[in-house]
């Protein structure tokens, strides 16, 4: 089994993240060239994961004569640049989310990749998590029938590096960090297809002296009349909550990836060593994480990246979508300065979507309202005359 | 131990569950006349729960000589006219949620109350679960810092009653009927004191053929920067969803109030009797509550209620909160009509809140944004230039 | 409506809660006079409580003049003397757990309140929780089928005074504390009138310096088959840990009562009180209960035993069964000295149980094993050749 | 990255699992060929996972020229002569659970292995869950200090094939299917160097028309003093319950391996597809796992395996292992039938382990049984006298 060799830029804790994925298990691929514009960190990362070769030359690493996939693991800044010389160097690009700063930014990104013909692919991890592929799934089987509402939720006490704290280099704050995610996770549920028509987002900075927002929340309303909700901060306490609700009109799915997931241990203290990302104690009640890199979504993420790149197909998550991700969050940015919903503005390829819709019961010439199932083996019909507008009980026996 | 005598007005759900918590346990006080619009069900009510009596005759009922509190149990556009007559009458009222149809109207209520002199308490049992009064009590002694979010959500299927789905009754859809609810508990979290300044407000008519909202998603602006967020809905399936969130500066609760409360049962259909309010399956995994007027909140509201009287003291919930909670409602439903931030309009008592506020650690003359703890023991700082705005990391010993 | 006067004896831990109940909510019961050995114990209790009076006198509290009921919450070694004073006063006597030390001790105690005619209550609260009186009720209503197995455990980092750890004066250790709690509720699931047949015991002491043990594991083999298993410890690390599990031949129930029951919050450290009886930490992740006296049955309990008085009945918990617990105790120190299954010896007063049986389906004169519905709709059967004693599948068609 | 080639032996559930696993992502190692004693079902196993080759002839599956791993999924009475054969071939072996019917029989293929000198892997999948490996490592390091009491269990409504089902094939019944998992995740909780001393069992036959248990629970003693207690069934209703419970002197761990992971889904039944091993039904509430062969351990167990081929060491699983666990299945059957402790009959290679032990505090001449920290910052302390065995509460102030 022919696998693919990677140069990885950056050494940061998402270039850890990665190669930890792509080398753990019986992985066929393997990084083969690191960069940092550290050589001391560089050489920690070459060495700490058995990577041949370690460099500081940014244009050395992607042209490197035995790789044919380049990661990207670089602030937000850096994207643009760094794809620039990868779809120079005419290989395969596989960049961290968010795709760019702005949607001008990342459409920029898209169209390089898309007028060099290289393959690109948006490293989306959430979207790829065990839970969220089989639920998307089940989704589109209609197990829960049209979706009404998301909630996506990621919350922790702030990021580790200090680049990501600075807008200038990054874009923003809690939403640029966190909020990428929540979106591309609500439209995977709503449907890809299904136009981001307006958001409605608040920010404020709470907790943490800097000019980003710390914490946001936002509405998106789509084209088929469902509502996406995102909640992100980086001063919740407790750890790293990472929730989806769903909410059908047939059904209600409800994940947590990371705080409640089947894994509690008490500890008095003793002991030692990594609990999990983001973790805030180490004593008392603790919710470790089976297989961080799996449950987070890297796993699948990665598979379907390389299997699209040896299948000659499109992965799940795209540079295009990458782009629709950066505009929502610009028009969340635009919403909370003006104080009002925002449009989404966006080169749309996206299909038009029927607003969500059902046709009514009636029953004897009235509108069926809801159906009770009674102790007794009766149903009570709650019906509306179409003419008056009047609401009435009616009990029946049905067969 | 003296107990009081009611007048129960209405027979419907909630009729059973005041009068089931009135009456249950070792309680000292005692239903002593029932009033239905329908004589038939009147008197089911009275033996149902082994009342003395009956009656069709709403003001002989306020007026029965062995009462002294009178509880209201009816349709919202019945409660102004009811409150004006216990108010002749010169009873103690206890009224059920929500006060008014609008916030004129409770406004009105609120002021018949105190123009007469009544005691007057207004029945919102979500503010008074247990997990509610006890999280209230551990935020007021500190254990969560300053509350900078709180979500409150309840969902269910839809309700029991033909008149609930009537606006023209009612005074509007799920947000009259659920975020009520929503937005006392969220109020008792931020403060009472903490003026509601504004509302954005997003409803929507989904899966119910009818003309008010059967959803609803909204954020209240408090003056301390506090954000409360509500969803309502009468679309969700699985049951009936009551859980709430609250994030602070040093902490975060959680509550699940219904369909996760540590009682989990499966069964292959054998057997009967009733589940839960609102449960929509008795088969398969079900999710029972122990105990559903206790963990509803019915037990510790009618105590507060009745040991406010006997001790001359207002309850936790009066109509001034009945009032405030409907001048919210109607900032809600003025936003989702304009599509935008509504101001809160409201005759406002409470005090002026200063904004959340933290004095910001300095280390070496740069602030300090965040502290990690490394597993080694040291201390990683990231730190932000006061002059560049620039940020860098900072590993530190600290003793 | 009249409520009963009370004497209550004991001013620890348990009296608190029993008079926290008592008196809580809208009670119409009083607690008229405390009995403690310490004087200023007693007053203390007295004052905290808003009761009349507090003595030294136990004669003196159980003769009082307004009183008619004796609450029993003594240390173990006093309640054979105190039910025989309370007999001789002929007043109603509620009697904290375990009845006795042994089964000869409960057996005397048992035998003087039928001698004597007096009204007698075991006061074993866990099997009066809210969610284990409406599980029981599923139960006998047939949702889970026959019972098979019941796990119950109590475990916690061991009892707050001093007298619990000294076997001489209780009657042994972890089981006399904890286990009578586990097999009263088992045996409220497997029913009754179903004869505890034989107990198999392992005991350990392995972290306390004490005599007696600090873990025991039990089976319990009841006459229908049915097993009871029981496991507790003053051990366990994380604070009480109070579950039970019920499998059923159509279904399952599990029950976690105190540190899983919706209620979590995530505290920095700030702040201050009390979290829960028996929590290890003040910081960190905390599971609080809502309502600890409701969660843990003391209300249902006291409105059962008051009732049961008030209506001429038998409560649910009376002393023959505190006996019968007290004989399983026996059984299972027999068993883990001997190293062997122990008979229980015991005054039998249930029914004679048949053995949970089932009639075999068959097909096509074979034996159904078992039918899996498959994805496809048609139905798989494991079929028993009832001669060769050979097993095969085969999938059919089912209208 | 050089993979293995893989001579697959069984096309049952079990072989899907592995092939599936072995398959996945991007792994590097391939089934090369498929044995079947049915031409019909290894070709269409052959297809559902792309494997060059299937063939009915044992012998030249194993010899297959191309391959130099057998892993054999084949029913427990073929394990023996099966690995005979692959001995005979050389080529590394990896069998499924258990290795043998009986402890004489894994002792004989133990022999074989070891007199060869073949790679030899026990597929012992859930000892290998990502949780269980993270929580063992946490044990190992202390966090929750000396091991005390493990309970495994692992519960459904019985297995899938004919076989299974008799126990002339398999050795047993629930015990043989599902204790073994248990034995051996208890193991390695206590330490596999901590010898199993005796074993009570009790096992009954309650709903199957069997000739074996669907039923057993058991404890099993182990030198240092520490209890596995497992608990398996054949007859659970609600899917698959397999959750593992860890007591030490300083913590606790609780896992939940399939029924609560972290996603929850109800469904009012549309949609259609693959829910979750064993699952029971296929609407209401619904608890799906992410990534199956993740979270039950194929992955993990797979990659310890192959690793452990490469890099010429043991595999964390051995035949070894999987005799021990044989042994303790032998005495548990053997005490279910004497209704009577029964010993380990073993040929032993692990170390003396010694007693949990811990040297009591003592405080002014007096032993201390306990500590609590008091809500007013003094701490309680409860003591024993050495002398008279007296307790006594004392509580000081501490700086």
């Amino acid at each position: 089994m022919d696998g693919h060799s990677i140069t990885m830029l950056g050494t940061g804790l998402i270039g850890d993240f990665y190669t930890n994925t792509l080398q753990g298990q019986r992985g066929r691929d393997r990084v083969r060239v690191v960069y940092s514009r550290s050589a001391e960190r560089g050489a920690a990362f070459r060495d700490r994961w058995a990577i041949p070769e370690s460099t500081t030359d940014l244009e050395a690493a992607i042209n490197h004569p035995d790789t044919d996939v380049v990661v990207v693991g670089l602030p937000n800044f850096l994207h643009e640049e760094t794809i620039a010389l990868v779809a120079r160097a005419g290989k395969a690009v596989l960049c961290t989310k968010p795709l760019g700063r702005t949607a001008e930014e990342a459409r920029r990104m898209l169209d390089t990749v898309e007028r060099t013909g290289i393959f690109a692919g948006y490293l989306e991890d959430l979207c790829y998590t065990p839970k969220s592929l089989k639920a998307v799934a089940s989704v589109r089987a209609g197990a829960i029938g049209a979706v009404t509402w998301v909630r996506s939720r990621e919350t922790h006490p702030g990021p580790h590096s200090a680049w990501f704290w600075d807008g200038r280099l990054t874009g923003g704050g809690a939403i640029i960090d966190l909020g990428c995610h929540c979106i591309e996770i609500i439209r995977n549920f709503v449907g890809k297809g299904n136009r981001p028509v307006e958001v409605l987002c608040h920010t404020d900075t709470l907790v943490h002296p800097i000019a980003d927002e710390d914490n946001a929340v936002a509405f998106i309303r789509f084209e088929s009349g469902a509502i996406g909700q995102f909640e992100v901060s980086w001063t919740f306490r407790g750890g790293m909550d990472l929730r989806d609700e769903v909410a059908g009109t047939h059904g209600t799915i409800w994940m947590n990836h990371f705080l409640r997931t089947g894994f509690e241990m008490f500890t008095a203290g003793g002991g030692s060593g990594y609990i999990a990302e983001k973790a805030e104690t180490s004593a008392g009640w603790l919710f470790p994480v089976g297989d961080e890199v799996s449950e987070l979504g890297y796993v699948d993420m990665f598979s379907d990246m390389f299997d699209a790149i040896d299948e000659g197909r499109a992965p799940q998550e795209t540079f295009y979508d990458g782009y629709v991700v950066n505009a929502i969050m610009d028009a969340a940015y635009r919403s909370a300065k003006a104080h009002a919903w925002a449009p989404v503005e966006l080169d749309w390829r996206g299909r038009t979507t029927p607003r969500i819709a059902s046709t009514p019961e009636t029953y004897d010439g009235q509108v069926v309202i809801k159906r009770e199932l009674l102790p007794d083996g009766r149903v009570k019909l709650i019906l509306k005359d179409p003419v008056s507008g009047d609401f009435r009980d009616r009990v029946i026996e049905e067969s």
